[in-house]
């Protein structure tokens, strides 16, 4: 018997990789985007990833969560969150989440407790030799559809060489980027990532998506930019366009205004990102639809239960991304595949990055999809020089808090955040 | 890589034990209680174990489903759950649940799906060389704390020996057959089953055991005999004295009103007995603790959401039972180690059956706790020598369906059905 595969090791490595100069709805990505790197070892051989934020409040309470964790039988998964809880429970939050402005209240123990999770499933599945979707209660599909997440975005990041997707600052530039990013992925939902042009302009722009692509769900996410009479506005000129609208505007009580007289779901990642929200926002019915991200919502098991929620619930489910790795592709896709309850394509920021940490060849897109994986664990090995090579560029870059607002701030100095904008 | 694990045959064998005459509110138990065992061959040889309800309408549908499942890979359980509900999507559920009157509105495709997913979740234990409960997240607890279920109750079934607990239709029967059932398994909470005698016997009856165990938490379940005004008086009457009131009347809408002036939780198997009663039963505040059960609430990673959908909707959780053998309360053991959010020693009716279809040894109480198996599996082995004797007794005693009002009509010809009763 197998008693034990108990964690002798656990390291967290911060990495940088390049990031397009995208636009929200609080200024603009960086030129790197951060993400931790978390590796278990365990007494017999196996190893297991997990990947996550990497702002430095985050990374203290990682190391912190490390510590305690070593040792731990990779099984008791349960234990670990209660251990990791303990720990936390003096932890005010203050010194930031990693999650930028557009998350802000998710639970501390769950952001923490996630990539360890992940990496245990990682060497659960190696030990019994099964992809994580069969720990997860078996794949009830065999590929994962994600969407095409579209940005208003500049040329370049000041300074720097144009990147190859060029300027997006207008509806057409908007559809030839969709057109761009669906010929080289094939995918058959779009997501417009909005809140930066006035709400004309970003309802002109999803009917031109709509006039090109006549078939393809369409989603609008101005994160939370709009006042409660804007975004009926916007829900009333773009009833029938949209599949659903992604938190028009904040909070929840403003959200349950706007969803009594929307013509469309509304969905959020950002009024109901923790389980202490979703009783409220079920009570309130200020959402439809929940953007599910393992992230931030406690790992593998527990958006399986927030799936759960949804369906009991009466919600839709979707799925939230933030800039990310393969480490997190591979969660996310094992997940999906795992979640009979999955109502719409998930999102990726998958195109927008042209480096990793992982070894190529696992992910390949088609017709807006990928295929889950069937070897064990997660199915994706570590690239020992990328993962040295993008944690030097961590360490040179010198950015450690994801900062869109800041950033923006210094290039284009009378910026402010304002929520709702509109 | 160990790429499948085929479910190469399931049987289905129901059996029969000698239950004594426990009285409840709409009968009185038959001198048999049924059940069916699920087994499951794989094609590694590899072999798991179910138990669940064995009511000829739910045998049928087991029938079906061991066909509809064989074949399958057994961590494929997702899609062994959507092949059941497809199998049962012309199903009225009209010829009985398997779960008497006290249970009625459960879903059919969660009480199918149940015994099957625990026995591959005990092949899969096997196969890595772990307990169920690690699949489940691994054990929060060693011990998993049970209660004394106490029963009104004749001394013999008509026409048959005395069984060895006696008669017990007063507070003084009553506190004699807990002192006896706790000096025997050392139970630390107390459970009395009412809606039997009038109210005030029954309130009678939870002050002697105040008296006699000023220390155990204690809980009385009249299952649905009361009116609202009648159960408002009890719980008056009781304030203080019980940790839980549970099922005083029917309905959610009949409990929601109790609820509101109740000075004790109120707690259901009867008014939330299936996810899509949920939502309806948070909506009123008609109950604040549920009892789960894997035989109606679909198995034990489905167990595991209903405890998370409480945690996350403010509810407690405690657990049910129904007369149930050595698989279940293996089950129900792992189930119960591996659930965080449990506020309540759980329910069995194990001291009450004196046979049983696993080899013993297993499960002893101590201070009315069973020990967490530790090895591969649900931890029990299969009597086959039992399993064929409690199968010729299922087929020798004419028992076919549960049927505790039947029986005491055939007894006492006057005997009529009320809910409310008082
Ligand atoms: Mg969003
Ligand atoms: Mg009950």
């Amino acid at each position: 018997m197998n008693d034990q595969l108990r964690i002798t090791g656990i390291t967290v490595t911060p990495v940088a990789f390049r990031d397009p100069p995208l636009l929200n709805a609080v200024g603009v990505h960086e030129p790197y985007a951060l993400r931790a790197i978390v590796e278990i070892t365990t007494d017999q051989g196996l190893t297991g990833l997990g990947e996550t934020y990497a702002d430095e409040g985050h990374l203290r309470r990682l190391d912190r969560a490390a510590r305690a964790l070593t040792g731990m039988d990779v099984y008791a998964l349960g234990a670990m969150y209660q251990r990791i809880a303990a720990g936390l429970a003096d932890d005010t939050g203050a010194d930031g989440s990693g999650l930028t402005g557009l998350i802000t209240s998710s639970s501390t123990v769950d952001r923490v407790f996630s990539p360890f999770e992940v990496a245990c499933l990682d060497i659960q599945g190696k030990a019994v030799g099964r992809p994580v979707s069969d720990l997860l209660g078996g794949a009830v599909r065999d590929e994962v559809p994600f969407s095409a997440y579209l940005f208003y975005k500049w040329a370049a990041h000041p300074g720097a060489e144009p990147d190859p997707w060029g300027e997006a600052l207008d509806a057409d530039a908007i559809v030839a980027q969709a057109r761009r990013m669906i010929d080289a992925y094939g995918f058959t939902a779009i997501k417009l990532k909005g809140g930066v042009l006035p709400p004309e302009e970003e309802i002109e722009a999803v009917r031109a998506l709509r006039a090109e692509f006549p078939s393809h769900p369409l989603r609008l996410d101005p994160n939370a930019a709009w006042s409660v009479p804007t975004s009926l506005k916007v829900a009333t000129e773009l009833d029938g366009v949209l599949e659903y609208l992604e938190d028009p505007t904040p909070g929840q009580k403003g959200m349950a205004e706007v969803a009594r007289q929307s013509p469309m779901p509304l969905a959020t990642n950002m009024c109901v990102v923790a389980f202490d929200e979703l009783a409220p926002g079920v009570a309130q019915d200020a959402v439809q639809v929940v953007l599910s991200d393992h992230h931030y919502w406690g790992g593998l098991h527990r958006s399986k239960l927030l799936s759960g929620i949804c369906e009991t619930f009466g919600l839709g489910l979707s799925m939230h991304s933030n800039s990310h790795l393969g480490i997190s592709l591979a969660a996310m896709t094992h997940l999906a595949a795992a979640t009979p309850h999955l109502s719409y394509a998930c999102d990726t920021h998958w195109p927008w990055k042209d480096e990793d940490v992982i070894q190529p060849g696992v992910f390949a897109f088609a017709d807006g999809a990928v295929r889950v994986p069937r070897t064990p664990g997660l199915g994706i090995e570590l690239d020992r020089d990328a993962l040295a090579r993008l944690h030097e560029q961590y360490l040179a870059c010198g950015l450690r808090n994801r900062d869109d607002t800041g950033y923006m701030q210094r290039l284009h100095p009378g910026y402010r955040l304002r929520s709702p904008r509109w």
